[in-house]
């Protein structure tokens, strides 16, 4: 339940964030009606959409089993849209990770706290805000 | 019990033909975490951004609460996508209504079903596998 909410809360932050930057956001339902689960939120402008998989998880290392990444690039790819992965880390704050930044492990795509941090975007430039690096 | 059913049923079909039409579908949690409710489903494609409002009912007219309309349609605008007011009648199936063919009337807006029968867009054109006016 305490997972739970920590999940939930992120949710809500990331929502709240996209909403102030002009996004529309859909939070997605339970799984179980859709022939292929779709990412947690998806988000809109008038020229992006994106899709976000929101993870709250205070370890040194993020794991996202095979079939559920897989399952969603491919939600995506019939979408048009970008994947993003949001890690929040408790005080820290939101990690924006591409898949790519992932490496396979068993059955799991994964990636170090130390690598994320390294690895992570701008959200600036994910919204299509920032055509550069600019302050991380 | 019996009509959150036949809404939930009609929101299924309607997943699944979008998804047989290379869409893919985000259905919307309950509301109360997003600032502005989206509409029931997001259907995207690499060319098109859609959202419907799903409402099975059996009866001589549709109303929906100005409130309601508005919100989803501001929802749409900010994502740069069009609404589409799914009608589901049982054993008619489902009239596709585009939110200009309805009229305010009071607190609402409302369609009559003769002239939703008249006004119901073909598929094909809403999912953009159209250019003119098909078989209805």
């Amino acid at each position: 339940m305490a997972h739970y909410s920590k999940g939930a809360n992120a949710e809500r932050e990331l929502i709240s964030i996209l909403w102030q930057n002009n996004f529309s956001v859909v939070r997605t339902a339970g799984s179980g009606t859709s022939p292929l689960p779709a990412p947690d939120l998806v988000a809109l402008s008038k020229e992006k959409k994106l899709a976000f998989e929101c993870k709250a998880w205070n370890a040194g290392y993020l794991n996202i089993p095979l079939k559920q990444m897989e399952e969603q690039l491919f939600w995506c790819e019939r979408a048009g849209a970008e994947l993003i992965v949001a890690w929040k880390i408790p005080r820290q704050g939101f990690l924006f990770l591409r898949p790519e930044a992932f490496t396979k492990v068993g059955k799991s795509y994964a990636i170090s706290r130390k690598k994320a941090l390294t690895s992570a975007i701008n959200l600036g430039i994910i919204l299509g805000q920032q055509s550069k690096l600019g302050m991380q």
